[in-house]
């Protein structure tokens, strides 16, 4: 939709301070993708990265390791770090980094307040809290995840322009990313799951799961620890119909879409598989085809 | 001597912040040495580096650009940054990374306070104070300084070991490093130029000037700022008979030596051009010969 302006409200409950510096995986990762900076293969951080940084670092005996940040990734967080450093609110920093990437779209923090996703696992018969990142990346969700506690979001502000954008918009879109610990995590703010119900436009929602298994990442993991069956139609009803509108399941989930309108929400099954940027400018189409579906 | 039990004192009035990173490049510029990283040709700074961070901060439009950070020099500033904000004075921090580069000396910070070199200079007729960094690096040393002020430095204690290092030590050199901004700040330490003097070993400097010129870096410049002349014997002269017992000039200063010792300081000349590590051992042992001499 080259003519609209979309702000992008990015979760940042997975950002982690790593070597004391600041980083922010999902809004950089909206910010290289958008901007043409992102390792396609990988799906996060830069291209033609080299691992300089990380080497010497390990060479100190300075860990961890299991995250991998690479040179030009470090100038991003060293950069950010400074900005914060200086009194700087990250929604400034993002919108300073954001400058140099034109990413094309409004990018805003969901807040600019400390929110860490913490997920609690058993070690040994222990409960125990790790944060978000140490279970995704280092442990590779290989474990069951008890709880996932979006430590700090209660009292945590949406980020200037969140709210606005909210109550503003002609059409709200859930992208197809993880219900609990991405979009969950925004939700989580106070006021912003009240803006988005409140809201007089449209919204609707993408499917992560695909036939019963999602697309990317491990979703299944965290959806379990919500008490959410990996389907898309119990994804749907996680948001509900007080949130959602509309949603999107793959053509291979068409079974679920009666389910779904049971839940008082319009659902059509459409190709979810963003294999190329033609599939997913698809998949965006149709969303807001949907949401003109149910403005009407 | 490898036998020997040896403190180094380094100068941290140079250090510099940078990107929000601390970078302490005397104390990085002897880890590096003593330890094998050094970049030999240009004398400071990491072999083998690549610039990627750099340039990626440099499309962030963030600088300075005329400070050369290599990818593995910034990890020490990582590490280092890191381990200050955790709380760790920086003489702990030194040890910490020494732990990894092995010097085979004890490199110890002056102070761990922050002591910031200035260098007064005119611009446009206005004087004005800059970091030192900015004075030798950018300006090149290319305008006057009119004075030279180690900001800090009044209130800046002692480095926990640098007095007992001083008072226990069998010999106390000073090497050929500029006497204003390297040894002078230092000594600018209260408590430091007393301990030297008070000390019961002989302490035996070596000129770094050679034929009136420095042989390394701008001295003659930071030296007018003090009304030093840039020649051998006043340097020696600078210090002072109160501070060193011994003073070694370059052969081709051969005729600085009666003038060093009708001031009180034993004078020797010997090649003082640091060529190669055979010329650099020469020296050292040139040094303590002459300060078993005036021990005697």
């Amino acid at each position: 939709m080259p003519d609209a302006e979309i702000t992008v409200v990015g979760n940042t409950g997975d950002d982690i301070h790593l070597f004391g510096l600041k980083v922010c995986p999902d809004l950089d990762t909206v910010m290289y993708t958008l901007g043409g900076g992102i390792h396609e293969e990988q799906g996060w951080g830069r291209e033609g990265e080299t691992f300089a940084v990380k080497e010497e670092l390990a060479a100190y005996g300075v860990g961890p390791e299991w995250f991998g940040l690479g040179d030009r990734d470090f100038a991003t967080h060293i950069v950010r770090t400074q900005m914060l450093g200086a009194g700087y609110p990250l929604s400034a920093v993002t919108e300073a980094l954001c400058a140099r990437w034109k990413p094309g779209v409004r990018l805003l923090p969901m807040t600019d307040d400390r929110v860490e996703t913490h997920v609690a696992i058993d070690v040994d018969g222990e409960r125990r809290a790790v944060h978000f990142q140490e279970y995704w990346v280092k442990l590779r969700a290989s474990v069951d995840a008890l709880a996932v506690v979006p430590v700090g979001a209660e009292a945590a502000k949406p980020a200037p322009g969140v709210l606005d954008a909210i109550a503003g918009a002609d059409v709200i879109l859930f992208p197809p990313s993880n219900p609990v610990v991405s979009v969950g995590t925004i939700l989580a703010v106070p006021g912003i799951r009240e803006a988005v119900a409140a809201a007089p436009a449209p919204v609707v929602g993408l499917s992560p799961l695909v036939g019963g298994a999602p697309v990317r990442g491990m979703a299944d993991k965290v959806l379990a620890a919500v008490g959410v069956e990996s389907t898309a139609q119990a994804v749907a009803r996680h948001y509900g119909a007080d949130l959602i509108d509309g949603w999107l399941v793959d053509t291979v989930d068409a079974d679920a879409v009666a389910a779904v309108e049971e839940a008082g929400i319009a659902c059509r099954a459409v190709p979810l598989m963003m294999t190329d940027e033609d599939a997913t400018a698809a998949m965006a189409r149709a969303a807001l085809a949907l949401a003109e579906e149910v403005r009407a």
